[in-house]
């Protein structure tokens, strides 16, 4: 299947300019999100990893049924003050301001090997900042996997020393 | 496996007198986690089901692996202005206030089946919102299962008509 032409194009959301890259479509065809979470779960499978790391909220979508292929737990990292527990914080710099995210700090035991799944890699913003949460509590990132990559927003650069594997290119 | 054992009580979050369940604790351990989906997946397995739908964002957590083992396409039901397509919306009333959710139009077809997932049924308010709107794009919600349930606060009640599936009760 061309997952590919599953993904739905919607210009200027959520502002002006931008053409976005909507999955419902994708996830809401059973057999195309199957397919997508076998073959996300194949870019990672061959690495030594501990637990799967996914950001709110599309990152839950095919990080929780990526955890579940490869018999691996998954602990999500939430915007501020949606977890109920100790967490760690991390504040990063946006196009416009700043966001701030956070994980549970007992989700991450010193020295476990972490994968990180999300939707979509553009800037690499989100996915550089759960990265550098994961390691402030010992944690290390062997493995990051999308979706999709937007190619000329250059996120690899932003990612530079991880291992940055995406299922399909724009 | 006790799986109400792995669910952690958070006593005042997110505000002062209630008791929250945290579901991380049961995530982040794979074992755990495979078992509750699998056991989700079992409540509804017997019904006709076309589309699996799940509200954001902790019903992404286990809507997505459910669909996933049973074959089936997943929707989600988004917040306010977080769905980049053309959308139903449906307000509905909170404690103090309303709030508003919304699904695509396109995701339900007129006489679909849908099966609703979630991780917490506790007052069913957000449940009923999203059947409603199911309801009135034509779609049908054959059932609805949940990891856990707040008996104490009658969501069945609130939910009464449709078929209520739930794993732990407390």
């Amino acid at each position: 299947m061309e997952l590919k032409n599953k993904i739905r194009n919607i210009s200027n959301f959520p502002k002006e300019g931008i053409e976005f890259k909507d999955i419902t479509t994708l996830i809401q065809d059973g057999e195309a999100f199957k397919e997508s979470v076998d073959k996300i779960a194949d870019l990672i499978r061959d690495y030594d990893i501990d637990l799967i790391v996914g950001p709110e909220a599309r990152g839950f979508i095919f990080g929780t049924p990526v955890a579940y292929v490869l018999n691996k737990g998954f602990a999500p990292v939430r915007k501020k003050g949606k977890l109920p527990a100790e967490v760690m914080q991390y504040e990063y710099d946006l196009e416009y301001g700043t966001d701030v995210i956070e994980i549970h700090k007992d989700a991450i035991k010193k020295g476990m090997k972490v994968a990180i799944i999300d939707d979509l890699l553009a800037t690499g913003g989100t996915i550089h900042a759960c990265s550098k949460l994961i390691e402030s509590l010992g944690g290390e990132v062997v493995v990051m996997a999308f979706l999709m990559e937007l190619e000329f927003l250059k996120g690899r650069e932003k990612l530079e020393g991880y291992n940055v594997k995406s299922l399909i290119k724009f």
